[in-house]
């Protein structure tokens, strides 16, 4: 969601003194953060788990309410949520996250005697996240950004989204309950709201860093204010995709109908609010692609979206896309009145590289454009028009040379490559990007998905010849909190 | 050394025809480095470090005629130079720094069935290294970050630092030549120059990432330039640092005579032209501290400066500190002519709280400021004026009360505590760390110095049930090169 839009929804702001001691509190929390043991912090995540459990039935149908999602995706998205929370408390006491390094002096050392100097990773400070409309729980106020900051030691100011108002309080009052329950310092977490609070949170010198999940328009304008404060701060953007996919001539003549459903399905969950949608299509001309696809999309329901005003956006976005020179209606309607159902437009590759621009804009809905190719040169040089995209998708039997050259180039432009499935449904895991190129994030190098998103908000510090009485337990010599470490080069595993 | 100061020395410009054919074959050549083998890199990196220990005697010589530094010294930083290829062979025979991460299909998984999912990082792009002025050899040509960069699979566009041109240009053919030797792709390396060029290289849009040792002023330009770009980069600045050091009470009565010693060996070093160089010293008052330092400072011979830029930019900088309120002299003079000896200038920690912006500003050269506390608040109060550094160091006997609360304040403002030690002479290591919040450095997270700073040119990519045979060989189920991974979200290490 934009910060347009959320002025648009007239959420008022949170009274700026109110904000103010708000940031002093996370600053003040952040600074005893930094000496709260890993497993103590394992702790608070998994009795917020719980506590968020536990509240299933009073969040589930909030959320439905003010986001017109359905009950079991929102259920499963809970779940979702509660089980990242439980995956970094996972993280927290295996303790790898921590990069413990330590060398010994070392008057043999090549380059010249070697100091004792031992390095870990240490939290950033207090973090400003923006959530996200359209997973009012995995990325919002108890979201993967929220798990992943408060896992690496940092307090956390959640902006809340303005398309669920209410669930975001609600929410915001269980997380607090629950780590103060579970013994976490006061001011670690708090909900804030309003357009121009999200924008006085980049800007305030005691944050460290923010992370954002929305509209490329919202995320770049909080990008260019946190890169141009007098002390620039590291910002995590996911701004949008639309996330290609490209089935070969082996995968259309063998596969049409596996092909056909899967992409109907992923391009229609969640009625098309999804960063991972998959927006186009490439498909061998002449494999009957687009009539299984438009056959199958025309049987899907209308249904509400998120918001208003996403709504219009869509419609808006829509309408310009069909207008395109080449651009053809296969299934759906482009000018929908009330809630949209999936619409499939179609053109060529030709048409495509002619308007790429505007042809490869994400629709944020249930849109998608097939785009048929006549040779694999057509396809490759498809592949290419592409700016960074968080995934891209193959469908291929794998035995076709071409697939090679464009898992090369889609290598090069994307966090995640799809095989011969779907890109929606991001499981949170050890392995898992959910990241990529601009404008698909702000920061191609990390990842708001699976467990390394806890690296977002750790920072190193060296500390040469200090003694061991003074050093942080994780760097003292006898390992008192039996940390993964890699002494002298050498990764020592704690068994 | 400042962009402004580039252009003043007049070096021309690499004609904007050339820049682009070496961008482009930098890029082409980073589409092949993304498949070589870690291995064969690392045989590139030790074959470049036999072929610079071998022209030492030519290198040397030339270095010392450019940049006034004595033959020790550079004999030595060549040394370091060549130890930091090395060193960096070995991360690429280790493996580690892929982070290869395997997940297994697992239908079991509690948030819902997991796709198998492979994660590794691959080298982020073409690079931009803007070289320093005052590591001819490891910050420059074939220094720190062309080392990593190379490592990490980049081709490196490498702007040469106009105060050695022509060593920039002797070393350069010595990388281009050893690197075609070993059989790495043409275009992975070259070196330009000028002060238009390396604006036009952080902006080219082939170029994926940069990195820059120098001045405030000149870093943060190209910071401006690298994050307001159409798709921002990240840009890791190096630029600047006051690198304050704490003398306790107690150490200033036990060891009055090593801290003024080790003190002024540390800022005179290089004639104070280092990045790491002390220039504040906090000292208990009445321990005598400032008549001894003063005294050893003062048998210091002067010495030319890298540059007449550097020299003249030091002499405004330095007479401008020894006119604030409450700034005395102690030992040298304000306003040398010619090469400059080193300076001691003194004051008390109130004169430095009520002036503390003109005070804790850098002074690239051989002067630094004793700064005298009379009670343990006003050390406290002293070390938090401070913003980011790449360092702090502490004198102490650890058992005083006073010490942690220092190490709690400095480790949330500095990359490196240095601990009864100095901070000059940053050992290339596993466990270093060079680097620190703004204005230290523009990026937080990482280091120019030792093995992480390879992390700086990957980024992850992820391959979602993707068939063994399309894989990369690090994520290849039979592990062929080898690999340490985390597999199933188990560290396994190959014996």
């Amino acid at each position: 969601m934009t910060v347009d839009e959320q002025e648009s929804q007239g959420l008022g702001d949170t009274p700026s003194e109110e904000l103010d001691e708000l940031v002093g509190a996370a600053a003040e929390a952040a600074r005893g953060l930094v000496d709260s043991r890993p497993s103590d912090r394992a702790g608070w995540l998994e009795h917020l788990a719980t506590r968020l459990d536990a509240a299933a039935e009073e969040l589930v149908p909030l959320a439905a309410q003010e986001t017109h999602l359905g009950l079991d995706r929102l259920q499963g998205e809970l779940k979702r949520t509660t089980f990242q929370l439980q995956l970094f408390a996972e993280i927290l006491r295996d303790g790898s996250f921590l990069q413990a390094t330590i060398d010994h002096a070392d008057p043999a050392w090549p380059m010249g005697a070697r100091p004792d100097l031992r390095r870990m990773l240490r939290p950033i400070g207090p973090v400003a996240v923006y959530a996200a409309s359209n997973f009012p729980f995995a990325f919002s106020v108890a979201g993967g950004d929220t798990a992943s900051a408060l896992a690496a030691g940092c307090s956390v100011l959640l902006k809340a989204n303005p398309s669920h108002p209410e669930l975001s309080w609600v929410t915001g009052a269980h997380v607090s309950d629950a780590l103060a329950e579970a013994g976490a310092p006061d001011g670690i977490f708090a909900v804030v709201r309003g357009f121009e609070t999200g924008i006085a949170l980049v800007k305030d010198p005691r944050i460290r860093a923010a992370s954002f999940t929305g509209s490329l328009r919202g995320g770049r304008a909080l990008f260019d204010l946190a890169v141009s404060r007098p002390e620039p701060i590291p910002f995590y953007g996911e701004l949008g995709s639309v996330n290609p996919a490209f089935v070969t001539p082996d995968a259309g003549a063998h596969r049409a109908d596996d092909v056909a459903s899967g992409f109907v399905a992923s391009m229609s969950l969640g009625n098309g609010q999804f960063c991972t949608k998959p927006g186009l299509l490439f498909v061998p001309a002449g494999a009957g692609l687009e009539g299984r696809v438009a056959a199958l999309a025309g049987e899907r329901p209308a249904a509400p979206m998120l918001s208003e005003h996403i709504r219009s956006g869509y419609a808006e976005a829509l309408a310009q896309l069909a207008q395109r020179p080449g651009v053809r209606v296969i299934a759906g309607q482009a000018s929908p009145e009330g809630d949209p159902a999936p619409i499939i437009l179609a053109t060529t590759v030709s048409d495509l590289l002619a308007d790429s621009e505007a042809l490869t804009q994400e629709c944020f809905g249930p849109a998608a454009l097939m785009v048929s190719y006549r040779s694999e040169d057509e396809l490759l040089a498809a592949a290419q028009v592409f700016e960074g995209q968080l995934t891209a998708t193959i469908h291929s039997s794998g035995q076709e040379p071409v697939t090679s050259a464009l898992l090369d180039v889609l290598s090069e432009r994307v966090g995640r490559v799809v095989w011969n499935g779907w890109p929606t449904g991001v499981s949170v895991t050890y392995a898992q990007h959910h990241g990529g190129p601009y404008p698909a994030t702000t920061s191609v190098q990390t990842t708001s998905v699976g467990t390394a998103a806890i690296d977002r908000f750790l920072r190193p510090v060296t500390y040469q010849g200090a003694p061991d009485d003074v050093l942080p337990p994780a760097l003292k010599e006898h390992n008192p909190w039996r940390l993964p470490r890699r002494v002298d080069g050498v990764l020592q595993q704690v068994s």
